[in-house]
């Protein structure tokens, strides 16, 4: 068997996130897997670095999947990229060590967040924003950025409220960039609780629009109280961008 | 009454082209018209630098239209991006000399052609390219490209077959990029006749995929028949990118 890991593309709004589900075929990993399934002759599971939202989109969501041999990696792309719905593409594809595991093994995702806050509209990009005309001010946004960065249980920005596992998180940089009529968020760190994106930039638009406070997010953090953050922004704004992974899986 | 120059966006996807007709609302020229008409409370001609057809897209498209001198610059923008369709955005507005028309003073016109010629793709952007994945000579489209410029008759290039008026035009360049699986042929000329620029793509095309030879190029151009030049690529690929102006029409 061959463990092939591959870098995939999507532009999320029309499927109900990266998880199968069993009540809709609408989801990224079930179409992966129903084309290499088709391919192959049998059942196959994809394993992705991990969940997106229904609506997120990703530049660069990473997966992998064990297949027979005789299948070559130009062989496998070039089938799903036939068989994919256009709005689903994968965009490299490697032959890595059989150990490797593509949400296991990695080490380090970044996401970006668009906000857009012009009152002309983007008409090209329109659908991978999230439209907010109100007055922010980033420079608070930074300040409140930084209060966040750092190892915290993060369980006041988790949007699973049975969440059992550790809600404990890295998050090594946020940096928020403003250009052209939107307000980019880049948020890197070793992984990221359901919603927990979301619900930071909620919290970070409120310290922008002046509803809440720098000085608050310390105890926001301190009080895992989900209650005391902020509202959860659309998913449409939200792009998996990367993920990475340790040098030594890779062959 | 108050002469105002606009520079639009729009995502031709869903349109029926620029130009207004009577049997749909569904045109770019008809929704500004509706919106200012509703606005000043009366109907507003709204004048295009030129039209484009069905399912073309628009960078810089500009337009003209006269109302009364109680509504700012400033009002009117805002009006328009508030009440237009999400893929039409007004992005620049600016109050000009009386005598500017947008069709009769333009000097110059750039439009962009993409190519996706991957077979990766594009999730983001594939409404805006023409897939094409046979494989192109891209230097021998150059050279044929260089037979097109200059001013000639380019009735063989003209998709309208009871065209009345000159079909003499000036095209002063036309460049031809590639990048990141796609090309991407620039077109700058005077004007443009109907379809000319989805015809010429696709004389260009055949080029590059050795159905027809450079040599061609000259011959084509002289016997001003259609049945000579190459396809009409489809209006997806095709952006009006910008349009310039005599300086001494503004002020």
């Amino acid at each position: 068997m061959k463990n092939y890991k591959i870098t995939i593309q999507y532009d999320g709004s029309r499927y109900k996130g990266w998880q199968v589900q069993k009540s809709t075929d609408m989801t990224i990993q079930g179409k992966l897997q129903s084309v290499l399934s088709q391919m192959v002759g049998y059942e196959v599971e994809v394993i992705g670095s991990g969940r997106t939202d229904a609506g997120v989109h990703a530049l660069g969501q990473v997966a992998n999947f064990h297949i027979p041999d005789q299948f070559s990696a130009q062989e496998v792309i070039e089938y799903l990229n036939q068989y994919l719905p256009m709005d689903i593409a994968v965009i490299d594809i490697e032959e890595v060590d059989e150990r490797f595991h593509a949400s296991f093994s990695a080490v380090e995702k970044t996401y970006v967040y668009r906000i857009h806050t012009s009152t002309i509209q983007n008409v090209f990009e329109r659908k991978y924003m999230y439209d907010y005309t109100e007055k922010l001010n980033v420079e608070a946004m930074r300040e409140a950025a930084n209060e966040m960065i750092g190892t915290h249980d993060f369980m006041a920005f988790c949007g699973n409220k049975k969440m059992k596992k550790s809600t404990v998180r890295t998050v090594s940089n946020i940096e928020i960039e403003e250009k052209d009529g939107e307000i980019q968020i880049s948020y890197t760190g070793d992984g990221f609780l359901q919603q927990m994106i979301r619900i930071m930039t909620g919290t970070l638009i409120e310290v922008g629009n002046g509803s809440k406070a720098v000085s608050e997010i310390k105890s926001i953090i301190e009080s895992k109280d989900r209650a005391n953050a902020g509202y959860t922004v659309p998913a449409e704004g939200l792009i998996l961008k990367s993920v990475k992974y340790c040098i030594k899986f890779e062959f």
